[in-house]
C-alpha cells in the first residue's frame, strides 16, 4: 500500500551520510610531516574496516529491499532501529581508532555490530512475516548461514577484546570477509 | 501540476542529514576508560529520544505526502518551515545532553518541539485547503487526537522544566511513546 | 537525451546538505545559562537569514528544472558552477554571524549571493538557449524583474556593507522577502 | 535483474556529502580581518581544485551509469571502491591546503587521485565486462585516451611533488581542465 521508494532513499541517505562523516574523525595533522600521517594509521584502519561494514549493510539491505512489495508501519520501524545502531558506528569508529584499538573500545564496537547484526535480523523476520512464508525473501534466505554465525562471532569478540584486541580485529575483519560476497542467494532466487 | 518527488527527496536529504550530524555531538572521549564512556549518558540518551522524534516526523511525514496529489509553492514553504524547526533539534539536543538536562535547555527542547508541532499542523492545513474537504488527509485525520494534545503537553513540560526536569523529560518521553504508533489513520483510509 | 532524475537528485541531495551544516555553525553553549543563548543572537539570525535564501534557491531551482526536457553536459556545469556558490553559504554565514555583522564579512556575504545569482542566471541561459525561445521557462521569466534587480541590490550592499551594515542587512533581508513569493510566473505558464 | 535506482542515489548521496563537508574543512576565521581571510586562500585554492575533481567524478559516473542496464554485485562493490578513495579527498583537500601545498601532503593528493582513477577504471572493465564488447561504453570510450592518460599524469605529479610544488599542482590543474570537457564520446554514441 505504501511505495517503498521514500524507506530506500532515507536509508540511502543515513548510510550515504554514516559512511561519509566517519571521514571526519581521519583529523587533518597540524604539520606536513610523515611522522604526523602516519600516526593517523589506526584511525584510518578502523575506517577502512567501518567503512567495508556499512557498505556491506547498503549492499545487504538494497537486495533485501528489493524483494519487499509493500512497506508496512512496522517495517519503518524497523528499517529506523537498524539506522539507530548503525548511526552509532562513526561514533564507536573514532574510538577504537584513536585509542589504537584498546580493550574497551574494541569491545564497544563488537556490541555496536551486534546490536546493527540483530536489528538486521530483526527486519528481515518483519519483512518476512509480511509477505508470508512463500516470499523471495524466505526462499532466498534458506538456513541463513552467515546470518546466524555473525553474532555468535562478535559476541565471542567482545569477550575476547579484553584479553587480545589482536584476535577481536581479526574476527571483525573475518566476519566482513565473510559479507564481502554480496547476497547471491537471493540475486539467484530472484533470476530463477 | 508539481511533482511530489523532489519534495520528498529534499525533506528526506534534510531528516537524514538532521538525524546523523546529531551522532556528532557524541563526542569520542579521549581515553579508553569505562568513565569517559559512561560521562556521555546524558548526550547519548538525549540523542535517543531526538532519533525516535525524528523518526517520528520523517515516519508522519512520509505517511502526509502519500495523500498529496499536486504540491504548490504555500507547500513548499510550510514544508521548508517545518524543516528549518528540526533542523534546530541538534543543537538543542546538544545543549540538553552537555547539560546533563539543565533547566534552560530543557525548556528550549521542547520549545523547538513545540514549533515543529506548529509547522506540522501549518502544512497539514496547507495540503488539506489545497485538496479540499474530500481529501484522503482530511478523512484520515477525523479528530487528530494526537495532533492536538501534543503541543498542549510540550507547552506544560517547557513550564516544568523550570521546577522539575526529570517531569519534563517524562513528558517528551511519553509524547514520542504516543506517537511511535505509526498514524495507521492515514494507512487505515487509502487501504479501504 | 540525458535524463534529468540525477541532476535533480544531486542537487537536492548538496542543497540538503548546506542547509542543514549551516547549523553547525549554531555552536552547542558551554553552560546552561541564558546569557550563553543569548550571545548567539547574531549567529542564529544570519542561520535564518542563509536558511530563507538557500531555500528560495531550492525552490526557484525546483520550478526551473520542471521546464527541462533533455540535460546537457553543459548544464551539468552550469548547475555545479551554482552548486559551488552556494556551498559557500555556510563559510560567509558563520563568519557573518560570529563577527556580529562587521563590515568585512557582510559585505562578502553579499558578494557570495551575487556570484550565486550570477551563476543561475547562467544556468538559467543554458536551459533557455537548449530549448529555444519558445521553451516554458523562456515565456514564464518574460522580463524578469526579480532576476534582474538582485545583483544590483546585492551590489549595492556590498558597497554599503562598509558604511553601513545594518542598511546591508536590510537589503538582503528585502531580497530575500521579494524571492519568498515563489516563481509563480513559470507555475503560471505550466498550468496553462 | 537489480535496478541501478538505487546505486546512483547512494553514489549521489555520497558525492554530494564528500562535496559539501570539503567546505567545512574552510574554517571560519576568529576575527572580521581582511588578513584573516587572505590567510585561507591555499585552502579554498584546495578546495576549488577539488571541487572541480568531485564535479568531474560525478559527471562521468553520472553518463558511465547511463549505459549500465543491470547492476551485479561486483559493480556495486567496485563502485563502493571507487566512491571509498573519493571519501578520502576531503582529507588529503584539508592536508594540502592547511600545509599551503607543502611536499608530502601534495604527493599524498596525487596518490588518492591516481587510487580514485584506477578504482574509475575498475568500474569501467565491470560494467563493460558485464554487457559484452558490444556495449554502449565500449564503443563510446573507444582508445579511451583522457582514462589512459590522467594516472600516469598523477603519477608523475606524485613524484614531481617532492622537487616543486607549483609544478605538481599545475598538472593536477591540467588533469582536470582535460576532463572538464565532459564525456562527449558516451554523450554522442547514445545520440546516434
Amino acid at each position: 500500500m505504501m511505495g517503498k521508494a521514500r524507506v530506500e532513499a532515507f536509508s540511502d541517505g543515513v548510510l550515504a551520510i554514516i559512511i561519509t562523516i566517519m571521514v571526519l574523525e581521519l583529523k587533518v595533522p597540524h604539520d606536513a610531516s610523515l611522522a604526523g600521517l602516519l600516526a593517523l594509521w589506526p584511525v584510518f584502519l578502523s575506517y577502512v574496516l567501518s567503512f567495508i561494514y556499512v557498505g556491506i549493510y547498503w549492499n545487504n539491505h538494497h537486495h533485501m529491499l528489493h524483494t519487499v512489495h509493500h512497506v508496512s508501519g512496522s517495517m519503518l520501524w524497523a528499517n529506523l532501529h537498524l539506522l539507530f545502531w548503525l548511526s552509532l558506528v562513526p561514533f564507536v569508529t573514532g574510538w577504537m581508532g584513536e585509542n589504537h584499538f584498546a580493550a574497551l573500545p574494541t569491545a564497544l564496537y563488537g556490541i555496536v555490530l551486534l546490536m546493527a547484526a540483530i536489528a538486521y535480523f530483526i527486519l528481515q523476520l518483519t519483512i518476512i512475516r509480511a509477505h508470508g512464508s512463500d516470499s523471495v525473501l524466505h526462499k532466498a534466505l534458506g538456513r541463513d548461514f552467515k546470518g546466524k554465525i555473525s553474532p555468535l562471532l562478535y559476541a565471542s569478540a567482545i569477550v575476547l577484546a579484553f584479553f587480545s584486541q589482536a584476535l577481536a580485529g581479526a574476527i571483525y575483519a573475518g566476519v566482513a570477509l565473510m559479507w564481502l560476497v554480496p547476497d547471491r542467494r537471493i540475486e539467484k532466487t530472484l533470476a530463477s
